[in-house]
């Protein structure tokens, strides 16, 4: 039987047809031969599924591959493959639901929807033993998912840090040039990097979807997203990227992840890291993934996060597996091994880090003190603190910045509201973690 | 008939248990379960060839294993899969091509092996609709040859820059800090990191079988390594470290691959990168592989190149997909879409890039007018030039480095062996090569 499959391609459909499905086809058109050859056979287009037949395609997509109508594609038995590549949660989510349960192998981009549902559909592909390929919902360009699940089989992940939004990472890296936070955006928005609505990125919210898809490979973790800490960059000033450079760290937006045991620690904000680390000069548009195996030791990936091109090559390598496995009679094999277990993601009042605390003070003797008296009583323990310059007019703020030692959040937290009930202060104080990746 | 193979377990035979050996004994006793759930099935240990029986070994290596006899373990059939850890090449050459023969998967860790002799076995081993697989062959803990083979499955490769070589990178990174080579050197066999003969690894002939390893993946080339161009980086001096931090630069020893149409561009010396650039970053005994996809973009990845545990991670990930291919009775897996063709590498006379020139010359009038004119009568033009200080002495040398824009290597040692025709030169001109990546 399984030669005989060799024989016959693999017939794939794909739903969508914007700037990353007009890739895949190009992609899958110009590598037409050594894509057959890896994947054991012929890959060939059937339906194309989109809103407007008229509106104009790429070159490769041919006319009469175009449909407005899902059920020609679900309901076509010869359907081997779909390729979602709408994004966005509905009808993606109804459509991915129905391919796997007809048993076709299913691709997608979508991290939004791994991250909402991934759990529940790995289940249902695993069941109906089909595939379920999300390569390029993290990180277009980066093979992280591929590198979680095949290179790391081995071995068991102790950490993930990652720089997952490449809007954030702009942002930083032009900041730290001297660009104001307004006209940095502006300029990555003017670029295509970010979207006309940029809350997602700079709010941080599409780096927490791509941690969550990322610790359900690397932990094993199935997690409830709303228990996970979010911040985003807006609130970063200029003077926090002048304190961080003199202290020898660059401001990264990371999404982090450990294994604690049952529960997994999971966040999502802005860090300071050491200027010589590999993450720090990760820098612009790219993206990276800094993976610490128990027995690999670590493992930095970089690339293109976003992007149709750097995420068409993941949608098609991923077609090529799950092509090969259905060409072999063997579906199932990106779903295989994938066992996941629901997880309570660690309170941030619990989480141990180093942390940057900038206060805006009143420059009267004793400020100092009481800061440093109020952080003590909770054990928060000082490892540098510098006051930079004397205000010109009694009523101007002195900017103080703090370096903790390792101590829980919850007691750096209690300390700050000490400190905030204390009249000195001009305005909220920040507060940055310190990773030391 | 696969229903019935999913229930029989994987036997595997060990040739040889070193360190790496001893670690890939522990990853599979250890990680056990998630390994055979990976993989399909259990995966048994039925034979460890060894010389000498008697040594001690890691508490995972069962005495009733071990052999001294390689015939007990080719002349089982039931032996699925050797795993070569033994190094060298012979008699490991011709163990892996009885194993191939045999119609046994294979799974290697030997560099010296597969750059040997590669091609010429995944021909056996296609032909033999069998595996072999050689992660770790190249930066032990890096998913590289993983990277090439699936990521990039739907991608071609343009060019790659690797660090491959620890020592050398971490005697560089010392370098930088102002100890001696020599003194680095021995820090770094001192720490294990260097061989106790360690010519092959500052020599470069290390970093240049794994840069024809890569480049069968990279780019189906099929080399004859002796075309190469390897420079190792016993010639660095410390003057040569200081120009380049000045210039805005790091050095680094590196491999490097273009794509060149009929031929490839395959090269092996200490370069120049910009210091802001993600490789100049990668330090210490860390390994970094930059890759240019042409669709994908910048693919950068990073961990250890060498040591135990990081190598058996890629060996038992190795295990892991050739045992899956077996149990699901499509062996050849790991060698599918490989296609080597053999390709001549371009002659370094006509490779392009821009160079670092250093000359000590006596400190007399129209020295830096000569070195200028015998530049520019070869049309290499200069970007930089600078001479540091004066001489003290009449017959002291001085030196003067010169950046150049990009030209022909011929052309710069036509000029170069014009002006060392000239008297002022206190000692050979220094070239080294600048990389933009």
């Amino acid at each position: 039987m399984t030669q005989e499959r060799e024989k016959s391609p693999v017939r794939i459909s794909l739903l969508g047809c914007g700037t990353v499905g007009g890739g895949v086809l190009r992609l899958l058109q110009e590598n037409k031969d050594f894509l057959g050859l890896r994947a054991g056979g012929e890959i060939e287009v059937t339906h194309v599924l989109v809103k407007s037949p008229n509106k104009p395609r790429v070159a490769e997509c041919k006319k009469e591959w175009l449909t407005t109508d899902p059920e020609v594609i679900f309901g076509d038995p010869r359907v081997d493959l779909v390729v979602e590549v709408m994004g966005g949660e509905q009808p993606a989510y109804d459509y991915i639901q129905r391919a796997i349960a007809a048993g076709k192998g299913v691709v997608t981009a979508n991290k939004l929807l791994i991250a909402k549902h991934g759990p529940e559909l790995v289940e249902q592909a695993i069941k109906n033993r089909t595939d379920l390929a999300f390569e390029a919902s993290v990180g277009g360009g980066i093979p992280i998912i591929r590198t979680l699940r095949e290179a790391l089989a081995s071995d068991s992940v102790a950490s993930v840090h990652g720089i997952l939004n490449g809007t954030c990472n702009y942002i930083l890296t032009r900041m730290r040039e001297g660009m104001s936070f307004g006209v940095a955006l502006q300029q990555a928005q003017e670029l295509g990097y970010a979207e006309a609505d940029p809350t997602l990125d700079v709010g941080g919210h599409d780096a927490a979807q791509k941690l969550v898809v990322m610790s359900m490979l690397a932990f094993g973790a199935s997690v409830n997203a709303g228990e996970i800490m979010v911040e985003g960059i807006s609130e970063i000033e200029e003077v926090d990227l002048q304190f961080a450079d003199r202290f020898g760290y660059r401001i990264k937006h990371l999404g982090i992840g450990y294994d604690r045991g049952e529960r997994v620690e999971l966040r999502v904000h802005p860090a300071l890291v050491r200027k010589n680390s590999v993450l720090a000069n990760v820098d612009g548009v790219l993206n990276g993934v800094f993976v610490e195996g128990r027995a690999l030791g670590p493992c930095l990936l970089v690339g293109r996060g976003a992007g149709d091109m750097p995420t068409a090559v993941s949608v098609v390598a991923d077609i090529v597996d799950v092509a090969r496995s259905r060409i072999e009679g063997q579906p199932g094999l990106a779903t295989r091994g994938i066992q996941l277990k629901h997880r309570p993601v660690m309170p941030i009042e619990e989480v141990e880090t180093r942390y940057y605390l900038r206060f805006a003070v009143g420059d009267h003797p004793g400020v100092l003190g009481h800061i440093a008296s109020a952080l003590g009583a909770e054990s928060v323990s000082i490892e540098q603190m510098v006051q930079e310059g004397r205000a010109l007019e009694a009523d101007d703020a002195v900017p103080v910045c703090i370096i903790t030692h390792r101590c829980q959040e919850g007691a750096v937290r209690r300390a700050l509201k000490a400190i905030e009930s204390q009249v000195f202060l001009k305005g909220a104080p920040r507060i940055l973690r310190i990773e030391d990746v």
